[in-house]
Formats: structure tokens, C-alpha cells, sequence
């Protein structure tokens, strides 16, 4: 058999029940954190869009849209959730050497749709999810770097057979119908690197969701598709610029699991950022520094920082994202580096602006993209440095429990209020005991929500 | 300016009172055509599904699914439309030397779910549709072949942006939200060759009316984009493997129209069957040939003629379409090549399987795509030959307006009743003057629609 085939058989054939235990964990912790930059992201622009677009073509009442009251069709729900979770740009990435990739924003809400529509127990949740990611973080592997730097979006278009495994799961296809999921998944999975920056970057999880959810239920119902759309000489792997790497698809499938290599966001920022936000943080606090006694920053850091965030005079809060100026500096003024550093305000506050301008970046190709060493000269002639190794939130030094709790509540308790987030932090602990996730999904309704 | 945004302002200042007045002609002959070919596959299993996931997921009753009784949303309603169009392979076609393009199909569906969703009247459908197929038309000259040859359906692609600039005009973008429509068009735009003879081909054309509304509607609430999806280096045009002659968008705008240029299907096989299914045709009836006169079949054409359809044994209808053996016996048994040739049981029909074993192809690279030499050998010696010189339904031999109205009689009155199919090729021909689009869309409704 094909590629195709040996992925969808994998998929229908997985049980939670024989997966190891540490996945449920990951699991777990990849829930948590998408809700929370879920309901930190309801107040972006974007999204009141979505939700007006989702009312305005209406949808059967079958699956909430986070943080608000609004019930609408699983295809809607799972648009407008995949797009909340991919908002802020602070959800959770996969980035082995190959690829780099958004593994959560396109399946979680495909799978949540589902089993909120379906009142599926948690444990079912979560086996589809893992699934979901396991397929998505594969077929990343094989399409590798040529795929990313042909200018796809690689959240966007693997994320559909992410979405669409692990809603096929939930609706119990079997192999055929679930190799056809995979097809229709394929020949829908779109979304061009030249949005980033603009609305359709978030968008293309949300797609990638809806698209997953309405592949799954069209092959449910016995819509098919090519069983080879991975590896025929027409299907997405040639035709998408990828490397295709098939062999990456299957090898260890069910022994070794992609979900491990998984990290989070401490910093609401792209991950390149991270080491020398990091090493600033670490310098700030260790010294006590206050923002006016700091002269100027230079970081050492891998060159490829500066393709994504070498915006040197941004003029937005987006934009600021987009620089590794901006992140350094609004590091040292408030601490931290979460959502509330990316406002238009932060970004053209006289203040930030005139630090931004003593902040260099001295690129080296000797280190690594989760490597850093900063140095920051005082204004009274002192030198402190720091080198970090590998920057908070990767593989090697994964964000705490603890630090996901805090990152959570941080986000979700001004819509929240602090008890509901809290109660939310405690259904996901327990999700392997949830009886319906419907209640998991309701539980994330805004008190502020209409 | 760059070219996406000077497309996007020749759509909105663009009138159909300024535009010449042939267009109408061309434009009300693809309504027609398209609305027969989709009443003619009503009866196809993957409309029933694609039906039933539209009922499942619910909209808002704002359009209606042609030939049943069904209102839904927009997005909805130009889902199933759009596959509709193309299911039989037998809509018109724009084949010039750079692409091969059905673009009625995307656009038409998106026009008529807002037109009718609008109550917007007729002369402003054709001014959308006009609009929408040279917005497409356009890009697929544009991306040419290696867009074609890279792997990629060409209606399912460049498609999704006709059917944006079409749903874009009835709602009345002004030229930033249509420049932002055209780029959410682009980055949800996707479909692979992969897909050709699954029920994932005409699924295209409908996902890309779906995707075409909905970029349309997003933009319309102020959801934005890139404003050069189609000319950035990580925008469509360079990502989509096309040959980016982007000169070809805009030369000569709304000076020279594509929509001339389209053909329409005399044979609901391939266009590049035509030729010898015409020439069969031709000795057929200017002999008064019984099929069991005919010994053998020598068909000399272009070499790619094999390519899609080299089929030698097909075992279903689908198949038949893709067996230009199967095509050539069956013009001779039947007669005609229109939906009703390409069922099962024709095809595996032992006279049929029989008499397309002494089917004879016989490549010549001298010979046009549009132009064969067709000999038929006799049982009792003769020897008859003729030379088609351009197949009918092509610029050069256009199908007849006579033409066009038996063939869409021929598919809708078994749905429709003969006197309701005539009732809908008078709404068609006085299209400029019907003051609500609705009411077309009304009149398509099948006689046994529950």
C-alpha cells in the first residue's frame, strides 16, 4: 500500500488506551495553552469579523465558538477557533530542523467541534488529537524545508490532514473513508507565506480547521477522493515544492511520537525571538535593572532572526511582532513579553522607540536558532552578559506546568475572571475523565460574552 | 501600482453599460449551458452527499441549490452549484495555447448565490459574471502552463479568484476591500490533477465558489490581506509554480475580453475528444451508418489526446469519459456523446466493448488539438474519410445557439419537464431585462424536488 493509505490505517487502527501515557500530558498541555491564546486573542479586530461572517451565513447549533455564546455548524465553530488560536501568534510550535509548525490551531478545533457535537468523552478527545498531530507533524517532516521556503504556509496546509484525521476519528471512518478524508484534506490545503503579517496569517488555521471537519464528514458520508494524494506524481506532495521525504510519514509510526518534540511560547512573539528575550529577561531581573539605566543591548544570535523580525521601525502593534527590536526593548521596560506588548501604543511609545534604536543584533552563523548571548552596557559604564543555551519553551528546556498555568490564567482571566480560569485549568487536568467536552468548550464562554 | 491592485480597480470601475454589447451574447450562452449541465447531473451520487453535508452543517436560507428545493447560505449554495457545473465534464471551456480553464463553473454559482441572497436584478449577474471570467481567465493566461503541468486544476486555482471578483462586484467593494477579497482568494485557492476522475474534481470548481463568497463577504466586513497575492514573491503567482507573465493580466483590460474566446461542449467527454468524436458523427450521418457495418476505426490526432483519455478497457461511465475507445464506439451506436453515453451499463456493454477494440489511434504531432482525420473502414470494403479542421464548440466552430438550447433540453427537461425547460431558456435569453436574479434561480427547481 501507499503512503496514504499506511497513515489513514494508522490512524483508524490507534487507541488511546495503547498509547503511552506521557502523550496524555502533552496532550494536556497543548489543550490548555491554545485556550488560553484563544480567549486572549477575542478583543482582535479579526475575529469579530469571523464572527459576524459565521451569523451572517448562519450554521446548525452544534458547537461553541470560544469564549462567546455564540452555537453555531462544526465547519464554522472550528474556523473561527482555528483562527482565535493563531491570533496572537503565541500558540504552540512544532520546529525540528525540517519545518516549523503551528500543530495545535488547526486540529484542536476540529476536534473540539466534533466531540462538542457528538458529546464524546475527553479520552476520545485526546486520542484524536494526538492522532491529529502525529499526521500533520509527519507529513511536515516530509514536505520539509522546500515546502516552507516555496512560500507555504506550512500551519495552513499540513494542518488540514491534521484536522481532518482527527475529526475522521472522532466520526469513526474507516480505512477508506478515512483515506479519502486525507484526499479531499489535500486538495483543499492552500494558505501563501505572503500573508504573513496581515489577517489571512490566522486565517489559514482556521481554514485548515473547517476544511479538516467538512473532509472528514463528506468521507464520512462516502464522498471520495485519490488514495495516493500524499505520494502521486499529481497529488500534494510533488505539487506543494516538498522534499517529500515519505518515508517520514511512517517510520516508527506508533513507536515514536511527534507530539514530544512539541514546545510552547512563553513570549507572544515568533519563536526566534526567543532566546534573546530570554537572555534580556534573565539580565533585567538578576540585576533588578530599571529600563532608564540601560545604554544599549547587543545580542549574538543565529542571522535568520532578522528574516522574520528585522523590522527596524515598526509602526503597529502587529508590527511589532515582526521586530526583534521592539521585543528587546519592550522586554527590558515591562519585564515581559506576552500580548499586552504588542498594542499600537507599546509599539510608538516615545520611550520604546528611542530603545529600540540603542538595540544591536550581531548575527553569527556558528549559533543556533534557540541559541543567544546578550550583553547589555549600563549607562554607569558596567557590562552584563548572559548565554543561553536553548531558549524557554523548546524541547530542551520546556516551559513548567506551572509557567503554562500562569501563561493561561494571564490571558483568559480578564475575559474569564480569575475563578472560571481557574475551573477551566481544572477540567483540563482532568480531560481524560471529561464525560462530554461540550462542557470543556462552554466552560470558555466569556462572563463578558452576549 | 502592482498588478493585483490594478486588476482590483478594473473590476470596481468597470459597467455593464459601458462594456460591448456581444458580452451579453457570450455571457447569458455560459448561463445557459451551465445551467443545463448542472441540471443534467442532479441524479450524480456525490450530489447527494455534498446535498446532505450542506443540510448537516445548516445557513441561513439565503440561495438556492439549483434543481432541488433547498435554500441555504451563500457559501453553501455556491459549494454545491459549483460542483454541479462540472460534474459531468460537459461545461464550456477556455483553451487557449497558455491554459485549460472551465470557468463558468466557480464563477457563476458565487454570482447567482449573492445575486439571488441581494434580489439584485439581471443585468447586474451578467455585469459580475462578465467580470469574473476575466478576472480568471486573466490569471490563467498569466500562470499558464507550468501552473497546468506543475500538478494543478486550473479551475480549482484561478477559479477561486473569479468567483471573488464576481461576488465582490454584486456586494459592491470598493477597490482596497476587492483587492483584499482577490488576496483571500489566493491564499485559500488550492486543487490537484491528483483529483481528476474522483468526485474530488467537480468538488473544485464548488470549493472555489464557496471560497470566492466567502473571501468576498470577509473582505466586505474589512478582513484584510496582502495587497499583492498575485505578483509577491510568496504570493500565488511564484508559490502556484505558474509561468508569471503577469503583463497578461492586465494588458489591454476592457479592451480585449477572454469571454470570447470560451467554448462550449457539443460531447460531455474532454474537449480534446471532439475532433474525432465530430468527424465520427459526420460519416455516421451523412452515410446513414448502422454500427455493425463498421469494421474498424482509424482516428489520426494529436498525440496528447491519449494522455487523459488512453483509457483502453474502462470499466465504469466515469472511465468512459477518460476512453477516447469508449467515446469513438459510442458516437457510432448512439450517435451522440452526451451524459447518457457515459453510464455503467454503456460502457460495459459487450457491442460497445466489442466494437471499441477496433478503435485505431493514431498520433500525429502535425495535427492540431482541435483538428483530426477520421477514416472508418467497412465490413464490405469501403473506406470512408473525413478531415474535421476545428472541432465544434471552439472559437473557430461555435456550438449554435440552436445548438446550445437543444442540448440544454436535452439535459434539464427530464428534471425541469419540457415546458419549465423552455420557460428557463426565455428567463436566460431576456437575462438583461429580469429584475430579479432570484427568479432564475427559482425556475430551476425540478419538478420531483421534495
Amino acid at each position: 500500500m501507499g503512503t496514504t493509505q499506511d497513515l489513514a490505517r494508522f490512524v483508524v487502527g490507534a487507541s488511546y488506551h495503547d498509547m503511552p501515557q506521557d502523550l496524555t500530558w502533552h496532550a494536556k498541555r497543548c489543550v490548555l495553552d491554545s485556550l488560553g491564546v484563544s480567549i486572549g486573542a477575542l478583543h482582535h479586530p479579526s475575529v469579530a469579523i469571523l464572527r459576524e461572517f459565521v451569523q451572517v451565513v448562519g450554521g446548525a447549533p452544534q458547537a461553541t465558538v470560544l469564549g462567546s455564546g455564540l452555537k453555531t455548524s462544526v465547519t464554522n465553530a472550528a474556523l473561527v477557533n482555528g483562527h482565535l488560536a493563531h491570533v496572537l501568534d503565541y500558540d504552540d510550535t512544532y520546529m525540528p530542523p525540517e519545518t516549523i509548525l503551528h500543530g495545535t490551531a488547526p486540529v484542536l478545533p476540529a476536534a473540539l467541534a466534533i466531540a462538542e457535537w457528538k458529546s464524546i468523552p475527553g479520552w476520545r478527545l485526546l486520542e484524536a488529537f494526538i492522532l491529529g498531530f502525529e499526521v500533520e507533524a509527519r507529513i511536515s517532516l516530509a514536505m520539509g524545508r522546500a515546502h516552507l521556503e516555496g512560500g507555504w504556509h506550512v500551519t495552513a496546509t499540513v494542518g488540514t490532514f491534521g484536522a481532518a484525521a482527527a475529526a475522521g476519528k472522532l466520526l469513526g471512518l474507516d480505512q477508506i473513508s478515512m483515506t479519502h478524508a486525507l484526499g479531499i484534506a489535500g486538495t483543499l490545503a492552500s494558505g501563501v507565506t505572503e500573508m504573513l503579517g496581515t489577517m489571512c496569517k490566522p486565517l489559514h488555521p482556521g481554514k485548515a480547521a473547517m476544511h479538516g471537519v467538512m473532509a472528514a464528514l463528506l468521507a464520512s458520508k462516502g464522498f471520495n477522493s485519490s488514495s495516493q494524494v500524499l505520494e502521486a506524481p499529481k497529488g500534494f506532495g510533488w505539487v506543494l515544492a516538498g522534499d517529500r521525504n515519505f518515508a517520514a510519514v511512517t517510520d516508527g509510526l506508533g513507536e515514536r511520537w511527534e507530539l514530544r518534540r512539541n514546545g510552547f511560547k512563553p513570549y507572544a512573539s515568533g519563536v526566534v525571538t526567543h532566546p534573546i528575550i530570554d537572555g534580556v529577561i534573565q539580565l533585567r531581573n538578576r540585576h533588578g535593572l530599571q529600563p532608564d539605566e540601560v545604554e544599549s543591548i547587543e545580542a549574538h544570535t543565529n542571522p535568520f532572526v532578522l528574516v522574520p523580525t528585522g523590522k527596524i521601525e515598526p509602526k503597529s502593534g502587529l508590527e511589532g511582532k515582526f521586530s526583534i527590536y521592539h521585543c528587546v526593548a519592550i522586554a527590558i521596560i515591562d519585564g515581559m513579553v506576552s500580548a499586552g506588548q504588542f498594542t499600537d501604543q507599546k509599539v510608538n511609545d516615545p520611550k520604546t522607540v528611542e530603545l529600540r534604536r540603542r538595540v544591536h543584533i550581531l548575527p553569527d552563523e556558528s549559533i543556533r536558532m534557540d541559541e543567544a548571548q546578550v550583553v547589555l552596557h549600563l549607562k554607569d559604564g558596567q557590562r552584563l552578559d548572559v548565554y543561553v543555551e536553548h531558549s524557554m519553551g523548546t524541547e530542551q528546556n520546556p516551559m513548567t506546568d506551572e509557567g503554562l498555568r500562569e501563561k493561561f490564567l494571564h490571558l483568559a482571566s480578564p475575559f474569564l475572571g480569575q475563578a472560571r480560569g481557574k475551573g477551566v485549568i481544572d477540567s483540563v487536568d482532568g480531560l481524560e475523565q471529561l464525560t462530554d467536552v461540550g462542557d470543556l468548550a462552554r466552560a470558555c464562554v466569556s462572563s463578558q460574552a452576549g
